[in-house]
């Protein structure tokens, strides 16, 4: 892999051998980042050719990615998700241009589907036939699905409350899961003991770096279905950190390699009951774990695991930290569902509730572009969806108690 | 249009003009069929223009569409869905060669936004602002998805036992939603009283024609996926019989404009609690209606509203009809989740859990080609889901009763 040059820890800046089963910085403990060789990937790639590959998939930027050329690429078709301009929406919030990017298309419905995809194409590089990881939510059925497909085997540590019905998908996808009688953390621990013991392919996206490295794919095609003109801001809802962190890397790569001629500025949205990444970078000052305390789960992170690379992602964009209420989020769920037929989890629209609360604020310009990403699918939090949406009009089966429901309504008559 | 010749009654053969709001035929209340100028269409594409389009969705395809070339096609990216070669599947079952097509990955996570994009488009043209149908499940999901996005209103009648989670995504895509205190056949009679009443556009797929139209956009993308060299089979699950009709007029365009030399046969699997269709096809005798006994909700059509178009499907592809039991389908679940990383639902796996049933059964050879659709998400059926998959492994946070578990359960030590 000649466009790689090596793994950078980002605390203390010594560089390791990119190996694909690289976890943090074996001096320091921080994590990594993957370094590239942006003017070997120009000579390689054009924005001409780019645009002409038939291969609508994350992998069509494989020039960009920490895979060999002719990699073996997992079998799932993840990325390629559409790109819709959304003017009634954007119309109201009151903001000049806006575009949803809805990832909740993905094969298991979510944008972690790009790092599961990423991670399994490591570990078949690392030679190694079962991937492990201690996740609830999204990252945990993402690489279930996506190893199933690819013909791994998988262990995910679960704490007991976690819900049912993700834990469904997971035993659908045959992954082995383990409910561990304890707290998150507790399940962590076992977790990467568990790893350690039998040498598993390490999912977790705090430790491995090429996580974020699929993640940043969604930066690539924005820009690709924008025709690289790039709008003024990106929005993206932050938990753990490491998805806005992947946006941002994505976007400094397109601007390396001279495929874009500027950088959006990063519109950081979190729950304001859980706010940790966005207090420190918006005060500058170190991170403080919080309480969890918002209905948008995937993104209910009070000890952060990836604050470094997102704090400094929110930062070298010169971007925005905004903080949404639970009503806010559900608000935003009608809106992104009645103007552009986008369904989204809590957590996956709560970055365009944070566009709507940063025009309130006058936290950005009326007259902005802004690309919203929308990272799950609402079917995966049902019961938020019941809450948000509201209670249909229940009558017998007669025209005039339509009629007298629709007078008090405000139907047809 | 001067590639759509008429609307033709498939009862009593009287051909209609293919206005917008064409509905059933005006002389014997039959379904109508969109007749094509197959030698116009020939000289408008070619095989090679085709697979050198952009657009991917199913309007690559409109040539073949009931829509003007200049169309203002909906919003939302319906269609273009995966179509995965499933080798490890396909051993499992013991046929030769099988694809997954997975129609799960659409807008609003079915098959049924084929249709539902299509009924919006004819809207516009029909100069409608509003749209209605009667129905609890994907039909209805998928049109207030679709009209949504494309800024239209939707009225949606449904009977009260519809489960909340599919109510609530109506109400999120912002349709009015009537629950009827009353049976199915209650809440059709109420919507088609309402639709007459208010001249709302009717997306009630046993009236509507173009909807098939929409879902046959499913075939043509399977035939070019695979360059256009056809499987020996098509398997589809059947309920009210539309999904299948669409594939079969799918084929047969293809075939009459010269794009394919021979037409696969199709493989059409019900439930064994409900099989009204297979059994008409089977036993060629009129079909009687049947009990609605199946966990696959979206199949469980006992009186199912477009018999005819599906049972000549059936018979002029010299097709195969087999019943497969609630346990078949919980394992086609599991299997498709397993070895190829997709999870459908109930009703969307009952195609992949007949073709292993007709290997069984002997119904098709060994050495065969199969194309399976998966026609919905699992997500859309969690209960469902949960019954399918298992347990997990419970154990509290200790390594020793880690390896204890995994001895029992034939796991690493």
């Amino acid at each position: 892999m000649k466009h790689v040059i090596s793994a950078v820890c980002v605390r203390c800046g010594a560089e390791h051998e990119a190996v694909p089963n690289v976890t943090t910085c074996p001096k320091c403990g921080g994590i990594l980042d993957i370094k590239y060789d942006y003017s070997y990937i120009k000579k390689q790639l054009t924005k001409e050719q780019l645009t002409q590959r038939k291969e609508y998939s994350m992998w069509r930027y494989r020039e960009f990615l920490p895979v060999a050329e002719e990699g073996n690429y997992p079998k799932l078709r993840v990325g390629w998700s559409p790109l819709y301009k959304a003017d009634r929406l954007a119309e109201k919030i009151g903001i000049k241009t806006l575009y949803i990017k809805d990832d909740g298309i993905n094969p298991t419905a979510s944008m972690k589907d790009r790092a599961s995809a990423m991670a399994v194409a490591k570990a078949y590089e690392a030679g190694a036939d079962t991937i492990a990881c201690s996740s609830t939510g999204n990252a945990a059925s993402s690489l279930a699905g996506n190893a199933a497909a690819a013909g791994y085997k998988t262990f995910i540590f679960v704490p007991e409350r976690a819900p049912k019905g993700k834990v469904s998908q997971l035993m659908i996808f045959g992954a082995t899961v383990i409910s561990v009688q304890g707290t998150y953390e507790d399940t962590f621990r076992l977790s990467a003991e568990a790893i350690d013991r039998w040498g598993w392919y390490n999912r977790n996206a705090a430790i491995n770096p090429y996580l974020m490295e699929g993640k940043k794919t969604v930066s690539l095609e924005i820009a690709e279905q924008l025709d690289f003109q790039m709008p003024d801001y990106v929005a993206i809802s932050v938990g753990d950190g490491c998805s806005i962190a992947g946006v941002w890397k994505g976007l400094k790569d397109l601007y390396e390699a001279g495929f874009i001629d500027r950088l959006p500025k990063l519109i950081s949205v979190q729950a304001s009951g859980c706010y940790p990444i966005n207090r420190a970078a918006r005060t500058n000052t170190p991170l403080e774990p919080m309480e969890e305390n918002t209905i948008a789960d995937s993104i209910a992170v009070g000890v952060p695991r990836n604050p470094d690379k997102a704090i400094s992602a929110i930062l070298e964009s010169n971007g925005v930290t905004v903080e949404v209420s639970d009503e806010e989020i559900l608000a935003a769920m009608r809106l992104l569902g009645r103007t552009c037929g986008v369904f989204g989890e809590p957590a996956g629209v709560t970055g365009t509730a944070g566009v709507k609360k940063a025009v309130e604020l006058g936290l950005i310009p009326k007259d902005s572009s802004v690309v919203s990403i929308v990272t799950g699918n609402g079917l995966k939090d049902v019961n938020n969806a019941i809450k948000a949406a509201g209670e249909p009009i229940h009558i017998p089966p007669q025209m005039d108690l339509l009629l007298e429901a629709f007078a008090k309504s405000g139907g047809p008559q």
